[in-house]
């Protein structure tokens, strides 16, 4: 089984703990920024179902937050990096992916990934080593005898292991896409997609946004963000989008920390946090600017909201490419798009009705579900605590090594017997060769 | 994507019918025996739900039964075929495979089978034709406009096809089984496994088999059947059989049509027909003796009854071989085995309670899933009415030649590449190599 390291991101892996104790302890292993959020969904719908969740992280944690409120309990272990340090390393690698990137030629971009991605491998690892090897933390985990381990595998951590390793050892994979964003291809039965879980109906937005939105009229709006990693653009980007955005008829809704462009358009507004989901679900609504984050296109499927998408980096070129391959987006380049190219771009969305139509068949099938998303992945992290694991979903590939796993033992020993029949038939044909010629002379003589 | 022939056995097929019209019209081309009561499970619920269903079938039909009591409309195909030799000749087929194969060598095997199927695809094939080229039925049928058609192709019928284009086509796949039966491998999203979708709780028994059944005291009993085709057996084999289950201490229950065995014991009961489910729910019932039939061993997992499976023909001796794989089931060979491996196998399956526990536990797994089987069935049966298809789960692989399939162009096209760059790359050395040797003597000069 291969899988490439861009749907790697995409999983989340539940795993059978040994340790299997009481029912309903769940231990979890989370990442930061948009897979927390997704996971937190799962969490707390455990939490209501009456599970008792711990979460594992770093004091450096920058999303995973032990506040006080959290239904949670956390298990937060020292490092001596800050959160302000680690967030400052999470913005300067995405800012070199976003900027520096597209910029090289693909030789040069080679060794730079590379050095990025060390660098990055480096901070993760060093955090994992305070986790692994922090004894008291050690203890109380084992002492706490959980029924399950929720992980979410982007940067693996552990035993010494590999990735395929740990890949066997997942009972459940939950893959944050269904096939209202994926292409449909083979797939293992311990595989379940669960994308959108965290999707809702639209809530009522706040008074003020919703009179702003009211005011655009019958052009309705525009939602804008480019998710929770990136909130600050170059001078020069943000006065590029904001003129462009200031020639439509719309009005703009623009998820925007940065300084205020110059070129800010009178339809245009700057937040510092929107309402995402509840704009998106807003029948004033038309059309979606995004970066191309699973969880934003996932709402706008859910609503069935045509895109514009600008993927930045990691698995967001991948994602525009399939809502544009399904006829539900249009796709920009990033460093290079100008103002017209944006406006011609969004008016396509908006005005040929082929995307708003397509927007709505991905919402229908992802609508159209026996089990809702997230129940479905409540169930199976239930399953597994009920079953001590499924087992009965576990491929045998598993357990061949390469050479079984590409039938090279059956092929030799195939060939073995090929060779030996060859051998044999010579070894008689010689043979008989050499007896038939002299009983022929003694029959002469 | 390649499936072997046992496995479309298994299938069921769904397609979306381009005479796309009003909504809930169902039209089913069935099989005989168990697949049709499979499939006839899935229609009464499709009923149940509002919808009409329309069964295409021949008036040679032996178990499609268009009788008067029936929630189905008939389409009945007029056949030269008399229900009689149909039955006649399915039983001659069972024969020839349970009976005589065993006795042929391997080389002898494979004519002998051929020669069955064809003389079996004949048949078929002629009462296709008598469908096909029915001009009336065409017509009702194009006047009918179905949302969908159902269909069982074990014997593909249709316009001229391949099987590959006939499984292209098809929107969604109910696959017989579930992971409580089938080994875990990779399979495409538009397989749904429905497998055990015929099974329910068990209903009292009729009150004269619940005597018989109780007075098993704490030995309980063993339910004996060979499925819808097989009634019948040698005398020879049903005298084994019967002087093996004399000397078991458990009472038996036995669907046997054949005239009474000799040495039938006191404690065991022919019957022409029984409520195999009931019974297999029975809290008494110790073991199944099962030909291995998908829809008996299914029963066998729901209730977790241990088996000793003695598989005759097609997908039987694969079922077996599967149970016996998880632990619930011990093989004997129908036509070896003595009384004595009967006995063996018997006490096996009921005193080691290592299959009871295997049993169990594929119960479990059965039980435990998100929706039920039946359920499933239904709902993508109607997403296929609601959606006129559900394309967005056809693999990309059905659009390819077997050139494009194995990347033939592409490794092509890369083999010119480094062709032409070796072909230049030589032709330059050559040059180079011709015009240096002149410029030197020039500079000499």
């Amino acid at each position: 089984m291969s899988l490439k390291w861009m749907s790697l991101l995409l999983l989340i892996q539940v795993m059978y703990c040994f340790n299997a104790g009481s029912c309903g302890k769940v231990v979890v292993l989370p990442m930061e920024y948009s897979h927390w959020l997704n996971v937190k969904i799962i969490l707390d719908e455990l939490v209501q179902r009456g599970h008792e969740v711990t979460v594992l992280t770093s004091s450096a944690a920058v999303h995973v937050d032990s506040g006080k409120s959290s239904p949670f309990k956390f298990e937060t272990f020292p490092t001596p990096l800050t959160t302000k340090e680690f967030e400052r390393h999470f913005k300067h690698s995405v800012n070199i992916w976003t900027y520096e990137f597209p910029k090289y030629s693909i030789w040069k971009l080679y060794s730079k990934m590379q050095s990025m991605f060390e660098e990055h491998s480096d901070v993760l690892e060093s955090l994992c080593k305070y986790m692994i090897f922090n004894e008291k933390l050690r203890k109380t985990l084992q002492e706490s005898k959980f029924d399950v381990l929720l992980a979410d595998p982007v940067v693996p951590c552990g035993r010494p292991t590999t990735i395929l390793e740990l890949m066997a050892k997942a009972d459940i994979w939950l893959i944050r896409t269904y096939w209202d964003f994926d292409f449909p291809r083979p797939l293992l039965p311990n595989f379940e997609f669960v994308g959108g879980l965290h999707c809702k109906p639209a809530k009522p937005l706040p008074e003020e946004m919703e009179k702003f939105v009211q005011s655009s009229g019958d052009q309705g709006v525009v939602v804008f963000s480019l998710g929770s990693i990136v909130s600050n653009l170059t001078e020069e980007r943000a006065n590029t989008i904001a003129s462009g955005l200031a020639q439509i008829p719309q009005k703009v809704l623009w998820r925007y920390e940065g300084p205020k462009p110059e070129t800010l358009g009178s339809n245009t507004r700057l937040y510092k946090w929107i309402p995402q989901n509840d704009l998106l679900g807003h029948p004033k609504t038309k059309a979606f600017i995004t970066h191309g984050g699973t969880n934003g296109v996932y709402e706008a499927i859910y609503h069935g909201v045509p895109m514009v998408g600008i993927p930045l980096f990691v698995d967001q070129p991948d994602n525009i490419a399939r809502m544009k391959a399904k006829g539900a987006a249009v796709r920009l380049d990033f460093t290079r798009f100008s103002s017209e190219e944006l406006i011609n771009a969004l008016k396509t969305v908006i005005n040929n009705p082929f995307y708003k139509e397509n927007a709505m068949k991905l919402s229908r099938i992802h609508h159209d579900q026996p089990v809702k998303p997230l129940d479905r992945a409540v169930f199976w992290v239930e399953f597994v605590m009920r079953h001590k694991g499924a087992k009965h979903l576990r491929p045998a590939v598993h357990d061949l090594n390469w050479f079984q796993y590409h039938s090279l033992d059956v092929i030799g020993f195939l060939l073995a017997c090929v060779a030996t029949a060859i051998f044999i038939f010579t070894r008689c044909c010689l043979f008989c060769c050499r007896k038939f010629p002299k009983s022929r002379k003694k029959k002469r003589e």
